[in-house]
């Protein structure tokens, strides 16, 4: 079975013009998601240590750390950039496999585009081959992969992001595949380590390493023939039956970045639909000291993952049940100033998420939820939401995308201007010089 | 069953006295054969195309680059002299597992002693307690890890350097278990690309990405609680039924670095008691012109391994029988040189490589072998080796390492004083400056 070969082939051959119209907007649509992250994000706490633990490691200031004042050579710019724009769990999801795409793929295209200057439409071309790679190899290792415990963000961004960077620095297919294997042994991330801020170490090193995979090939640095499917490579020592030979079916026809969605909430993904139904409820209920009881029916999977009544750190309230509900009745909202440490410990939250209660219904779908409450004069309301916001069935608009990053950029880097990046996002594919828009993104 | 939590608490508590001196001076021997090592590969190819491809991004210039004039940030060092110090697999072994313990341990100590001033007694115990973690996991997690195609030098090489690094930032035990978690999730290397340059990768990432572990660590990075043996842990996710317990078994009791070998010859240790019975014969050979035949026995594994009779490169040639014996008649040597594209290509070599012959035996150790000839004359010749050089039963002796240290630098830094490096090094135990060491290993 041949993989790495064809697929080297397809990226090195592939042109901008080969990718339908809808994919490079959806290309946009992520890059404007990952921006509004990474402002988001870069004043969080890990990103504050990291920095601190690897500022006198850092070379050369040629390029931009989203969001903030500090430069530096572009593997380290894009580990931490990579960092910024999934440390919230607000970045994009690629649905089938859980990969967030664009954190680790995203950030080595603007670094190498701050160091001679690249077209736009060249670096979204980049970007579009690069999430086909991570999440092609995604689907061939699902759902063996991640149930034995692998990142799988971290483990197959890397490869998206070797292959993206390999295309903007336009190898040929035997480079393309030394870089792809000069990755395959750089994958790494354990999902043990979600939950604490380690997490970013394997998103942050997907990134970095890729890129620095691509660099090394672009050098001459020899790989193995066969890095994804030989006898010990990729999907025979980190697979678990993997399917791989449909890593190289049908490229070209079919577009995984079609397949990506993006959060409304920073939350876990099963707590988007009831977020959705409370705001709709709210503005029925008008003082919420009206609520007597609130009860959450979904899919057994929403309890599974989000049955956390008494949590204390924001970090685990963006997988509470409870605490979502409360800050969506009490503040109208679900952003990241709701999901802070003060927050969650916020009285009239608490009050609040001891009158949530949840039950199982195997018949509501995943992105689905019903919320009932029961007010203190005895009425019933209820909410049904078929479809999530920001589900594949009813994705954000450019507008919501727009506003997301307004947020965003606002609650963690209010200096850089959101309108001019906003603008300058969707004119990628126009300018000359694709730097442009990473540098109105710094503080 | 816990792990970590008691391997930190050890790593924390142990004190330079509680080290054996027989401990304390293997690890001093391990030094030598770092930095002949590191001297012999620092000019490699695969070190002239990563530092072509890092350069740029090159943090201050902080730290040595062993056998070179360049200089930079502690990171970048820590990856280059892992790589240099691999590059030629003329490192050592652990041979229970085939680990290579000093080039992901040794390079992150000394970068750290040149950021600011370390007595040499306590890089010298945190080298003895890192390699101690490293062998200690390969251990619990062979063999069935590494046959599944996992590089354990790089995939456990990563927990010794951040092991040891931490115990030199002077981190407790909830910095040391983080510290060791920050590793685990980025432990990586495929056996896939052995055998090709990006083998380095793997090995130089394991010292920096455990250097940059005890740095996040140090800043306060939380990491999981039990990232060894959580559900999804490193011995859940990489280990084939670890026996996970044995890590903190007996700690203090034993010690990893007396299971260390060093190798007399840069190629596959199954060749080095052939090489011996060929170097033994050659004398009593005289011209070899005389030489008809050659048969070599020996256990089943030698022709698995290195039965290679048309070689053209000297990677190959490392795990060539023929090419070996061949150079041990003809040249009385199996050094660096006679493993170069050059020898390997040399019609005299070529020669002489066609008279080789090789046989099992099952009876035969694979520490041990026979080499037999015959001449034009008719008259018959053998040697039986029962031990090789470099074996555990017959190990190297420190001047045999010395002169190994002097060989190589020779060959790849021939600006550096051999022997000054040499007595410094069996001094280390007595500087309270452990970076003048490695500034003395700079070109």
């Amino acid at each position: 079975m041949q993989v790495t070969e064809p697929l080297a082939r397809f990226l090195v051959a592939l042109r901008p013009e080969d990718v339908p119209e809808r994919v490079r907007h959806e290309a946009k649509r992520s890059l404007v998601n990952f921006f509004a992250t990474a402002l988001g994000g870069c004043r969080n706490e890990a990103m504050e240590i990291l920095i601190a633990a690897l500022t006198e490691t850092l070379g050369p200031p040629h390029a931009t750390v989203i969001g903030r004042n500090e430069r530096s050579d572009a593997l380290n710019a894009t580990f931490l950039n990579a960092v910024s724009s999934n440390v919230l769990d607000f970045d994009d999801t690629h649905l089938r496999t859980v990969i967030h795409p664009t954190a680790p793929v995203a950030p080595g295209l603007f670094a190498l585009a701050e160091r001679s200057p690249i077209a736009g439409a060249a670096l979204l071309h980049a970007f579009v081959l690069g999430v086909e790679v991570e999440c092609r190899v995604g689907n061939a290792l699902s759902p063996g992969h991640y149930r034995r415990g692998w990142h799988i963000t971290a483990t197959c961004g890397v490869l998206g992001a070797a292959a993206a960077a390999g295309k903007l620095l336009g190898l040929d297919a035997q480079h393309m595949s030394w870089a792809i294997g000069a990755a395959a042994t750089q994958s790494s991330g354990l999902i043990e380590n979600l939950g604490t801020m380690s997490k970013s170490v394997g998103v942050g090193n997907a990134a970095r390493n890729g890129l620095a995979a691509a660099l090394y090939a672009a050098r001459g640095m020899s790989g193995p023939e066969k890095p994804l499917e030989g006898p010990r490579g990729l999907a025979a020592v980190m697979g678990e039956g993997a399917d791989l030979a449909s890593v190289a079916d049908g490229l070209g026809d079919t577009w995984e970045l079609m397949q990506n969605a993006y959060k409304p909430y920073p939350c876990g993904v099963v707590l988007h639909p009831v977020i959705d139904a409370c705001l709709e409820l709210r503005p029925k209920v008008g003082d919420v000291d009206r609520i007597e009881r609130i009860l959450v029916r979904g899919h057994p999977l929403l309890r599974e993952r989000a049955d956390r009544p008494a949590v204390t750190e924001g970090r685990e309230a963006q997988v509470s049940l409870q605490h979502s509900v409360a800050v969506a009745f009490l503040r109208g909202a679900a952003g990241v100033k709701e999901y802070s440490d003060a927050c969650v410990n916020d009285p009239t939250v608490l009050a609040l998420r001891r009158k949530v209660y949840a039950e199982d219904d195997a018949s509501i779908p995943a992105d689905a939820a019903v919320v009932s409450l029961r007010t203190t004069a005895g009425d019933m309301l209820s909410a049904h939401i078929a479809h999530a916001r920001g589900s594949l069935a009813r994705p954000l608009s450019d507008r919501e995308l727009e506003e997301k990053l307004r947020d965003l950029a606002g609650y963690g880097a209010s200096g850089v201007d959101a309108g001019r990046l906003i603008d300058a996002l969707w004119g990628l594919d126009r300018t000359d010089d694709a730097a442009e828009v990473v540098r109105m993104a710094s503080a």
